[in-house]
């Protein structure tokens, strides 16, 4: 099941900006920007990427261009090409155009799974059993992760038990996916809740436990990815910018920024395999290919440190 | 020693704006502004503010009402109300406006200390001497805290080694200094880093380590907050609408935010004793006096999650 390269090192980041980003802004960024883009986060080390949504072009046409980007992304050699799928229709296209991991949203809420799928977390999971049958019938060296959205809070229902995710993760499990991380999808988590739901997950479904994917909505974002660090997380979402702001607060980005999350760890002299400085470049493509678009990061506005070198000197 | 009302709660938050935010931005605020600020500040519960510093009006026209902003913010019950002093004849003014408490920085970087004060850290600790020798003879109810500038690194000289962020702080009790608190004046600190220091601070000089006064420099505000509590630090300077921009680094915010900070530690179900809705409430006044300032804060910009409330509910 794991042909995907492993994380030799501290940490690994997971861009998700040209899926998770990209399909949270209004315009759409063009097939030659996002590939432009694709290259210089590829340069700066970044050893996974979601790099798009296999979905109803009518529905998100900022995805229209998916299996043309994947193309791009596979000959880029060394890193982990992963696109988002919704439903086993998505995971046949992905699979067809040779992704190396499929990633799937499942809503902890139940209020959420119904407004955003229109399918009951029962149904999702029935879902994403068929999505692992064509995946061991088709490919079965492509690991499918399940991304656990609303999992610290929602929206529309308010909390949500840690009962209930601890519930999902196990029957995810059971149905054949790989791994299960966390989603702060609304910015409600904080870090003692961060840390005691990792662990429990870990406690439920061992090594099957997966990525942090936090959100910056009330400032807590670097907090709760430390938070999750310490509670033996090793893998981390985060998009360039922060591109992915939280619609319904204007000047809150969205997603951990990832050049302020390398930054950390990388001050921490926990390794990253991502330059700082080639990191901060791939900005300029982003901007290319969104004018106008707001992004953020207080580590590329404010420049590294003086005497600043990546790696265990800085602890 | 203590007059002063110790922290009945989870933890101490000690709002800066109206000291280290005022007086790094370039705008002066008026006295009935200030004043009004300040009891917006105190209506949402916060328990100890630095309301200004005693410095010379050519200096910092900024903090030329001091004495008047004092005396308001000692007529209000129930907080303890701090001034910074750089210097002697600082601690004179201070004490004659009859603050409860003194905070004098100190630079842990040699390079800092001689390039912001023209004094060695050897001659401030002379200083320090001095200040509490008068404190002693004419008001020996009120506290010294030091803050001690640069502590995790510095712009000039770069990397700031332990042991001598440790030597300056054995000095400064020697000379009768009741709390030694660590700056991040220069936003360069990682929570490793902070973790370790605070834990070797508390070593060194025991029940008299302080605060921790973080800046948000590279966006690790509230996540190296988050491991200063770690490591056993219950007081957190923090500065509303993280007023207190660092110069060099336009749109990076200076210190950290206390609205997210308060709205951390409270979702954490750590205490405050701040009301979230009305500290939010505070921002107005802030901006009415500073119009055109740009002000910070995630968590007023998203507003509290469904539910919150504040307290162990929501941990």
């Amino acid at each position: 099941m794991a042909t995907v390269i492993p994380p030799p090192l501290g940490v690994l980041i997971s861009e998700v900006g040209p899926r998770d980003g990209l399909q949270s802004v209004a315009a759409t960024m063009a097939t030659a920007h996002k590939l432009r883009w694709l290259d210089a986060l590829h340069a700066s080390g970044i050893r996974e990427v979601e790099v798009g949504s296999f979905v109803p072009p009518k529905l998100l046409p900022q995805m229209a261009d998916v299996a043309e980007v994947v193309r791009h992304a596979l000959a880029l050699p060394g890193w982990t090409v992963m696109a988002l799928v919704p439903n086993l229709r998505g995971a046949e296209a992905a699979l067809a155009a040779g992704v190396h991991k499929l990633t799937i949203p499942v809503s902890a809420s139940a209020a959420h799974s119904l407004a955003n799928v229109r399918k009951t977390r029962e149904e999702m999971v029935a879902e994403v059993a068929r999505i692992v049958a064509l995946r061991n019938a088709t490919a079965p060296a492509v690991p499918i992760e399940v991304g656990m959205s609303t999992a610290f809070g929602c929206t529309l229902q308010g909390a949500v038990a840690d009962a209930e995710v601890l519930w999902l993760a196990s029957e995810l499990v059971r149905v054949g996916v790989d791994e299960v991380g966390l989603s702060d999808t609304t910015g409600m988590a904080n870090p003692a809740q961060v840390r005691r739901l990792f662990l429990a997950l870990r406690a439920e479904i061992g090594s099957k436990a997966g990525a942090a994917h936090m959100h910056n909505t009330r400032g807590l974002g670097l907090a709760n990815c430390l938070a999750a660090y310490e509670a033996g997380v090793r893998t981390f979402d985060a998009s360039l910018g922060g591109l992915g702001g939280c619609p319904y607060a204007p000047g809150a980005s969205g997603n951990v920024v990832t050049e302020d999350l390398v930054f950390m760890f990388e001050a921490m002299g926990i390794a990253t395999g991502i330059d700082l400085a080639t990191l901060f470049q791939a900005r300029a493509p982003l901007l290319a290919g969104l004018p106008g678009e707001a992004i953020y990061g207080m580590t590329p506005e404010a420049g590294l440190p003086k005497n600043f070198t990546q790696g265990s000197q800085n602890v």
